[in-house]
């Protein structure tokens, strides 16, 4: 049977999600969980890959397995087993045809961003900080040309293995939560480092570095080399992916209410 | 000249507040980081001390200085020497007769709660647990039993130094942020472990271990042994001291803005 399985991570101290050969990834500790849990190895496949450093709060698994457990069992099992930064948050078993990474429909992603004259503290490795006050009408002036179809190549790493640069934003807002900017991405799906490729291009517009329509020249000119740099992982937030209703998988997790600028429509 | 400073810290890394022969405080950190700055020996005195693992937004210290510099050096220049996960917020000259401890009026402590059937991960060390559903209503009429002027000696920890147990709760006010509770506490100041045993407290009565009248018979016994255990430190926030306005100290930072539950009414 097919089971999924939703994740969330601290991503400061891992080399990402995907497994490497020499480990450290939060793929293979989930794995090596999973597997002194069940007696078997297990290989999973995500909805998303997140880079070093990015954190996750609705990461999706899905794995095939002949085991027969009581669905919180898959989750408070591993759960022993995970680093403290790690943690299983819901299982659900789902049909055959599932697959967490073809079966998105589209993905979310959170970034926030501490605007003030000093770095953060408490929250380092959480956020990303600018010192200089941020024009929050020209970035979300900036991000309506991201938004729709278009060619992201310009907001694309050289180590991105997508077959196609063509993707779909749905949606990028742009809100102040106190001292703290939170920007919300919603696409079809992202190539590698876009989201931080676009987050330098829109504090670049924010800072005053370039105006607003700058994102469509660069949007255009589908190089790499003219966007701004790509901004540090640390603010960045897998929400997690969203699919078709019918497969009955849990849309978030408790550890997004810890998120600042979390809708209040979502307390219970 | 005497200069007040404003410091924000996640507490998980250190050993407490308070400076210790073998280092590894937050105290220690800073002195290190002033006396790198200036030069010289610094002593600082803070307003509250907090415990291994607590956190703090607005922790204030102050310490006299020969030394003219602007205002903001005292805060870049002792940054560039402390840890990622310490940092100087702010700095206020202040009037000779100020003193961080002394000259408080009261404290402000916040306490997280995560309640769901799955340990934290992402936000592991920044905030309690409980799996079992917490009756709101419950712990809000125990907490009634704790505010005012009371003696709080079933609440003090066998190490606690202060002078009197007698204190005044002026506020306890507890709210459910999505997943989370959040607890403000304010009172004229805190005995040793004084919020981490109320915590436990109105956590035994909010899963229903004790009717919250117990709250009342615990305090009037005024005994520690008839408490509940202390809470975890994890989801423990020092928000920072109240001063008389004719200093001028800043009351808040921006990293207050990340803790769930931030009123909206400080966002600019």
């Amino acid at each position: 049977m097919r089971i999924a399985l939703g994740i969330s991570y601290r991503g400061t101290a891992y080399k990402g999600w995907q497994s490497q050969p020499g480990g450290g990834t939060v793929q293979d500790h989930l794995e090596q969980a999973l597997e002194r849990f069940t007696g078997t190895p297990v290989r999973t496949v995500c909805a998303g890959r997140t880079d070093a450093g990015v954190h996750a709060l609705n990461q999706v698994v899905h794995f095939d397995t002949d085991l027969r457990r009581e669905p919180f069992s898959w989750v408070r099992g591993p759960n022993t087993f995970l680093p403290a930064d790690i943690a299983v948050e819901w299982c659900q078993p789902v049909p055959g045809d599932f697959h967490a990474r073809n079966a998105a429909l589209g993905r979310r992603y959170a970034y926030l961003v501490r605007e003030a004259p000093t770095r953060p503290s408490l929250d380092a490795g959480r956020v990303g900080w600018v010192f200089r006050p941020l024009d929050g009408a020209a970035m979300c002036e900036a991000a309506v040309h991201l938004l729709g179809e278009h060619d992201f190549s310009a907001f694309r790493s050289s180590e991105c293995q997508a077959k196609s640069p063509i993707k779909i934003v749905r949606e990028i807002r742009i809100r102040r939560v106190g001292a703290y900017w939170r920007f919300d991405f919603e696409a079809s799906a992202f190539l590698h480092h876009m989201v931080r490729n676009i987050m330098g291009c829109l504090i670049a517009v924010g800072t005053g570095l370039h105006p607003p329509e700058w994102v469509a020249a660069v949007r255009d000119a589908r190089d790499r080399r003219l966007a701004a740099p790509t901004f540090a992982p640390d603010g960045l937030y897998f929400l997690g992916p969203r699919y078709d209703e019918r497969y009955g998988v849990p849309q978030r997790t408790p550890a997004l209410d810890f998120l600042p600028g979390t809708p209040a429509e979502n307390s219970p």
